[in-house]
């Protein structure tokens, strides 16, 4: 290597084909590398992974376990706001980043380096929200990114200039077929996009999924769940069927992955708008995401105040934007995060929910924290208030239409 | 009758046990009273009714056929703006109130009257909306509402009371056993509430549902359909498999009530917040509008700016309050569905939607007026801006997270 | 009197003719009365309200200091959401009636009644104020309130009954002649509205105001302050001019009233929309939380981040909105207090402020926990980015307005 | 010149040392440079700039008068907003841009060339107002900014080489003092920022300000004015105390601001938040601005609905934030203009102000569309509604607030 060194860097690498020749290239520009992985619940060939980038030249690699931290410190925050990005995006590949990222930065702190790696390319949001991450973690964090590097992306126009550098430089090829899409795989979700996917007319194929079943192919027997809250998070699921529990967050949320998934829950197909400022076009599993989302939010409803309840989904908008943005790290999202935590103290108890066929269906919900008043809504007992007090209070809200109206008609 | 004269009253009825002993009740009041009855889509015997009103001594029976104004004028806006009040409730009655309301007034104009009474009792939204929407329309209009009289509450605390009166009367009463619940009917949903549904952990009967098939029994193959808007607004149905095609509203709209109810979409079970200050629970059926606000959903995205569309939600959102609280007529609804109707000029395309046992998929979605941009979003093209702008775009972004950084650091 | 005893009344008591007549009527309704001044730094001869109250048959009377608790736990929280309703009006009255509520609340629990009497008329905001604060501190309270008795407001239609009432019960009347408005006096504010201010065309009398100096006869030479925050509330006052200092919260309040009245400052007139539906006109003279309100707006650009402000400030205008509206014990209010002081954490400083014949005018401000990067901002220093990642920035924004541009072209 | 010719640029040219330096160095680059100036009111010689701009080899020098089209495009649809950026910035700077950009945009078009230069740095708000409002109005449109080219500024670390760099080249020079500070000067506002302003503790210097006498010198004697509005903009001004009237757009605000200014109305001192990331110092005299919008604001308080406005004003909070970060001709911007434009279609009357030593008074106002009743609102008439619907709306607004403390209780 002609070239001068440049230090350490901390790659975010993935065993695939990009990732690769990033390894031996950053080497051929005078860095040392060190691989990192993280485990958020991908299905992977760790251990191959670590092979490989040992034997492509990489001085060290770490593999993160970071389950559980996903889960308990991403998803839960999720569920908590009900986030669905523009109303439908469960932000399964926003909510895993800033975990990858913390985890990279810590990595790179023990390395004591500050340059950071990733084969993200410049039209997504990871890059975003991989590098607003690192720089909010440690404002010193350098970050190399091949695939906006003009000279990089001027001598790999294509997959074809890849493979010829890869069989030049020795770098092992899967002899599997690539597929004719994108795909990011976590605890949450796996998302679909790019390729044949591209054109929004176009349906995914059949055997694209990979973690919930075809609707039309799920059983015909559904199954009945309960799920229990405290603070707004899950803290047991129980399978009303066979009496299965579960009551520790990874595995709560694991097994509700493959429940869920069985029943084909979870599938969307959506436009959504990047920060970028593009729109684009993502498929997307999410089986336990799905479920849990569904059973917080009737429970929310069941237990929080209707005004308090606004005020908080205003401020789960806002959460979803900043997510899908990269800025989990940000002060308005550590702040935001705080607000909507603070409005779940009261959101426990138990949600009845069966999953059939693609569907999840609420079947019941209780809560000692319950402000629904059997008694007070009932239609055969009075009580709190006279039936004569509507009268007053709905002739109080005329007050106004009958000024507009009586302007309106003045100018008729 | 000894009670002096006090004119005549438009009554809003509807055939069953309280409304009919409302009718004698308000004659012995000193009431002229003329039967109102609108038909927004009920299944209903309009004739039986009109023979019974004017046998209990109505002076006259009004019919008014609403169903082309309700799905035009209020369905409409609704679908427009993705209405889901506190986002699950689809506001079948909400926008029914506004409707039946508006054309009660004018039948009251019509006779020169301006007394209106209705059967909805003190505790429920229908009450608000059906008065407010009557006051902002003709602030002289002046309500009975029996159920909030305490004379009356006093002399029918209970059913038995009432059919004490029944009897008494000489007025007819159904043969067939009172469901335990309450139902409200119309071509947007059915809804059910009260009795055995006051007790959020309970289920709903399998027989309850009078619209849509349990999703369960519906047929084990899907249907597709193709979804055509303009202006956000539904302008063709096509039935994909077989070639049926609607283009008028009613007619469109009462056929995806009945393919949509076929295949069991649209059924939802939620607990609510009332105007009144409490919270309800409500089992709703709304197969047409299930299938419109998932298409129109789908359809924004592709079409409308990411910014626009979020300035869109939030008054959306406030429109979900203002009709569910009966404020259709009011200045604010007014200004608001302006504001969302305009945002609206380019939702136009369509949309292929799979219906399979309760669940709405989209499959694909094209427009001439679609934001999507499928070179620029391409990972194999560039163009429009070069890769290494994003990284300005990042560093800039990061910048306000860099200081807060720094401020916490030097505060650790 | 005849009337059956009604147990034990506490009555808001003002020891002005109205709630005067009312201690007596109430005694005539076969209510034992017990008055309750609340003592929020109005100016009042409080000794003698005593002695008129016991006179007219008061079994006790309670005057509770609450001036050291409405500037801590009522005017401070507005002091940290800037808060003004409507986006002019301090909120002066509406943030003393929870207080005084609370202390009388607090009064009846201890002589063990649940009624609560007061001398607010029907259309005003008061009466929703204070009820709305008693029946959320106890549910089980019941509320007198002559002006809304349709008997009362019948042998009361106007003063010349109250005066022959008072002149037959013997009720002592003030000899001064009834000013042509009425005030509500606090440490806050004054507040006049009412009589020949009602046409909002009405210029308000030179002489009526109180506490605050015609600008036009205000010294010619300006007054220095500088305002030492912490968590967003004041902590000391500094008279730049003289070296005075007070740093306790009721001391600094006191003495910022003297400064700012004495400068003119905090003078308003203004219409306003009441909780009622209808609009008033208010003129309003609020001295020391006019200069508290800019120093505070003023530190907050300085010490907090742009995106957590308008976080903030959209929880702060629903927090205005709540406090008039008479909300303040609600549970959105103590969700919306809790986030707003939640922001707070940094809101530390100094800020210099110039009073001049009516005007506060920010000279300068200072904080440890400045966001304010001197370095950053300089037009003479680079650094924490390039200039050239700017242009990213702006090209990447531009990305959408670019297809905003291609879709208009496309349908001109 | 040895450079390749780079064909025709348009600059945008002041006069001022660096864009004299800019239209001499882009020439040395290989372009045929075209000046540009834009006449938005501020106070320049304008012939000695083309005259200058030519010498400096301009091939062509366009003086574009934008005032009118300034006044009534971009300032009006503020004052509708009651445009205050973060609450207090009235957006002088940010509205002009978009207005000489799209000047400039025509003027490139006409020359049938679509470069475009400037002389912004790369930290301020005007490159990307500039910029966006460019691009979104041409995308074919490049920009050249030299204080974003790294060489130039290499070349150009301070004011020293500029000077070297304009005496080589036979620039002129003023002889005059360079202020330490920047200006920006259009007919809504002059800014100040930078220099001495940097540090947010230090006081303007007094004689630094152009359009507003310094309070303390302000007349004695105040200004009495009225302005007459008509879909919330100003259509007449009369000035009460010498009958003089402006009833033309440019007219009135330009006799506004010379009595505003004369009256020392309209000076703040801020700190704010750039789009860019960066708190800044910026000193603003907006005098006309000031006394529209305290004027428009109370109008809209007496014609406006209570809810209406509330939808209005988070609008217009957005609008504040798009237009600081030159959005103007974003979708988003456009949607939202169209949106409180059609909320002043009944804000039309009469609004009476005094100014006095740098303050505005609102002393009355009236209004054919006014929402306020005065008999309604009046404590000696009943009407509209009785006293006692208000114990009914109270008490059911009290449900909610009970049930909260039902709970409440059951957990303490």
């Amino acid at each position: 290597m002609s070239k001068p060194s440049k230090g350490t860097a901390v790659l975010a690498y993935s065993g695939g084909l990009d990732t690769s020749c990033i390894l031996v290239w950053l080497q051929e520009q005078g860095y040392e590398v060190i691989a990192f992985m993280a485990n958020v619940g991908q299905e992977e060939d760790f251990e191959a992974a670590r092979k490989k980038a040992l034997k492509l030249g990489a001085k060290k690699m770490y593999i993160a376990d970071c389950k559980t931290e996903f889960v308990e410190n991403f998803i839960w925050p999720a569920v908590q706001a009900n986030a669905r990005y523009e109303d439908r995006y469960p932000l399964g590949t926003a909510l895993a980043r800033p975990c990858i990222a913390r985890n990279m930065v810590e990595t790179a702190r023990k390395e004591s380096c500050t340059t950071i790696a990733h084969g993200a390319t410049g039209k997504g949001n990871d890059q975003i929200r991989f590098e607003l991450s690192c720089y909010a973690l440690n404002p010193e964090i350098r970050v190399v990114a091949p695939w906006r590097n003009p000279e990089f992306v001027k001598n790999f126009p294509g997959r074809g200039e890849l493979l010829d550098y890869a069989a030049a430089r020795n770098i092992p090829v899967s002899a599997s077929k690539k597929n004719p899409w994108s795909m990011d795989y976590n605890l949450m979700h796996i998302s679909y996009e790019g390729g044949m996917l591209e054109n929004p007319a176009n349906k995914p194929l059949p055997d694209m999924y990979r973690t919930t079943c075809d609707p039309e192919k799920a059983p015909d027997t559904p199954v009945y769940l309960t799920i229990e809250f405290k603070r707004g998070v899950p803290v047991k699921v129980t399978n009303v069927d066979d009496g299965h529990v579960e009551d520790s967050p990874l595995a709560l949320f694991t097994y509700l992955n493959k429940v869920a998934g069985a029943h084909g829950v979870g599938r969307i197909d959506i436009v959504e708008n990047r920060f970028i400022g593009m729109k684009s076009r993502g498929v997307y599993e999410t089986p336990a995401g799905t479920v849990l989302l569904a059973a917080h939010e009737d429970l929310e409803l069941l237990t929080m105040d209707r005004e308090v309840r606004k005020v908080k989904q205003a401020l789960s908008v806002q959460f979803c934007t900043q997510v899908y943005n990269g800025m989990w790290y940000s002060p308005e999202c550590e702040y935001v995060r705080h607000c909507i935590d603070k409005s779940q103290e009261n959101v426990q108890g138990k949600v009845n929910v069966k999953l059939y066929k693609g569907n999840v269906y609420i079947t019941g919900r209780e809560s000692d924290y319950s402000l629904y008043n059997e008694e007070l809504v009932s239609m055969d007992v009075t009580g709190n208030y006279e039936p004569h007090d509507a009268e007053g209070f709905i002739k109080i809200n005329a007050v106004r239409l009958k000024e507009h109206k009586r302007l309106k008609k003045a100018f008729q």
